[in-house]
């Protein structure tokens, strides 16, 4: 039933895309095998993070983005779990027309992560999906989260490239949101940039690098005191000054450079044998989540039905904390000795 | 060493508090014997999850509500997960000054949960900090989230009543937003309801509810179309319809009828039972975090030094893949038989 699968999928095939998705999405029986047939198949695809506040223009962005790929030839996935995102029916439907232009190019294959799941299933999900859109061919992908919450920075930072998308005049609420996701950005686009105060914001984030413990900020930190002023990019050490680069989304301005950047960067990783280092961290933080489902299982089967709840109800009674209860089950049912 | 905490904090040394929430959100080895410790004194106090977009006010919001509570006498522990919050550090200047009235009050502890730590992670040392804040004696423990990541607003949902904060006016990207967090509120604030638009944001949110598969949205759908014209709060089936609050934080309108609301769905869900329930599975998602970190730190003791990093390895080369390798590692070292 799975094999069904893999082949038309291997040769392009998107409705047999599709049905792989929403069997992977759906933690189907069938989604290991299919999941095991398609791996040997990934690992081509450059994928490429990115996350911003709401209001940033990002989802634009991401569109204008894959038309940009779209016109190099390259084919593009998209996976949205940005909740905002047009492309997961969050916005307007004016927006979400404009998408459709995307959604009727046999190159472009969109998925939104619209269900909200359990906490931290959503990144093991959207990795799962993302190694079904690698093993079916596409030359990109792209992932756009709410750089807001902590798993959805977590799940753009995992990409190889990281796209912080920022936009001027957004208040002082968002603007602080950027300590957080500054560490993480390999690209800034600094978005709406005909808008008053796009000069600012380019500035801050320069500044703001400057600041930041990290030795492309320490290159950073000597720009404009003499010959030494660093180029963004790749630098004599093997380390990454993140570019920053203004757009204009919705009239297309900036996005080829942008563009430019992620493929820079995309090389840079690959010169400096990072690509591997970042392939094992996501393999790492994979393996890490399906061994903690894997032995959860595996014990949930041979405590009696319903013990777990009812540890969960004494707990609850305040009769035992849940690390001794847990402690106490372990050493019952034979996990522990 | 860590008994040495727990005497004065059942008593309410709030130096030995700041302690044991370091001790616990380090993850120390004492930690463990700690929160054994401190467990059988937690259950008392009433959890109130706060979350609602950046722009939303909520951090002015949850600063009010806290010197209401106190002005009725009532002790309160604020834990802000929200970057973007004055309490976090994320804000600027002004705010934090602000929030310093409740830091001089020894009837309030503030705690920030500014370290961003790995997925999953944050709502498992939220619940721990959580449960040492309750063993302290707090009668309103407020949890300050961002209603825009899965994490945060699972946080937030685990609350024992949970507000989510509107704003008028905030754009479409965040209005959007809504459809994500409807279903976890028990009571709406729609905040600086002194802007235009302040009515619209109330109606629009009255008109979702209409459209929630819940309930109480089934009730609140009659709404207008006879003498059937449900009152918010607790129904008849003992279901909840939740409240509308209009509320301008910054001059402390309406935060008194906020507070009333909060404290009327804390009685409906003692009334109902429903409190037991919520503490329940509250206490099964605790455990099943507890348990699948002690699995996967039994089986890492029992493995090679190093193993783990090189399946990574081997899959980051694509020479299996993961949900393979991890069956293997489970058979092999006799996790599975």
């Amino acid at each position: 039933m799975t094999n069904e699968l893999v082949e038309p999928l291997l040769a392009g095939n998107r409705r047999a895309l599709a049905r792989a998705v929403s069997e992977v999405e759906d933690r189907t029986v069938a989604s290991r095998g299919l999941m095991a047939a398609l791996f040997p198949h990934t690992g081509r695809a450059h994928i490429i993070g990115v996350t911003g506040a709401p209001g940033t223009g990002k989802s634009t962005l991401v569109n204008v983005l894959a038309r940009t790929y779209r016109t190099a030839g390259k084919t593009v996935g998209i996976i949205a779990v940005d909740p905002t995102s047009p492309f997961s029916g969050g916005a307007l439907l004016g927006d979400r027309v404009r998408m459709r232009d995307l959604a009727g190019d046999p190159g472009v294959f969109i998925r939104s992560m619209a269900t909200r799941g359990s906490l931290g299933g959503l990144a093991h999900t959207t990795a799962d999906v993302l190694m079904v859109l690698d093993a079916a061919g596409f030359d990109r992908i792209l992932i756009e989260t709410v750089g807001v919450g902590q798993a959805e920075i977590d799940i753009a930072s995992a990409a190889h490239t990281t796209v912080v998308v920022e936009a001027p005049g957004m208040g002082d609420e968002v603007q602080a949101i950027k300590a957080g996701v500054l560490e993480i950005a390999d690209v800034f686009a600094v978005n709406k940039a005909d808008r008053e105060g796009a000069d600012h914001t380019a500035m801050a984030l320069q500044m703001m690098q400057g600041l930041a413990p990290s030795p492309a900020a320490h290159h950073r930190s000597s720009a404009g005191s003499g010959p030494a002023h660093p180029q963004p990019g790749a630098q004599a050490g093997g380390s990454w000054l993140p570019p920053i680069v203004k757009t204009v989304a919705v009239r297309g301005e900036g996005v080829e450079v942008l563009c430019q950047w992620i493929e820079r960067h995309a090389e840079h990783l690959r010169a400096t044998g990072q690509l591997g280092r970042r392939e094992e961290a996501r393999a790492a933080s994979e393996l890490d989540h399906i061994l903690r489902d894997a032995l959860l299982t595996d014990l949930t089967h041979r405590l009696p039905p319903g013990h777990l709840a009812r540890v969960a109800a004494g707990v609850a009674r305040r009769e035992l904390d849940p690390y001794s209860a847990v402690d106490q089950l372990l050493l019952d049912y034979g996990f522990r000795r």
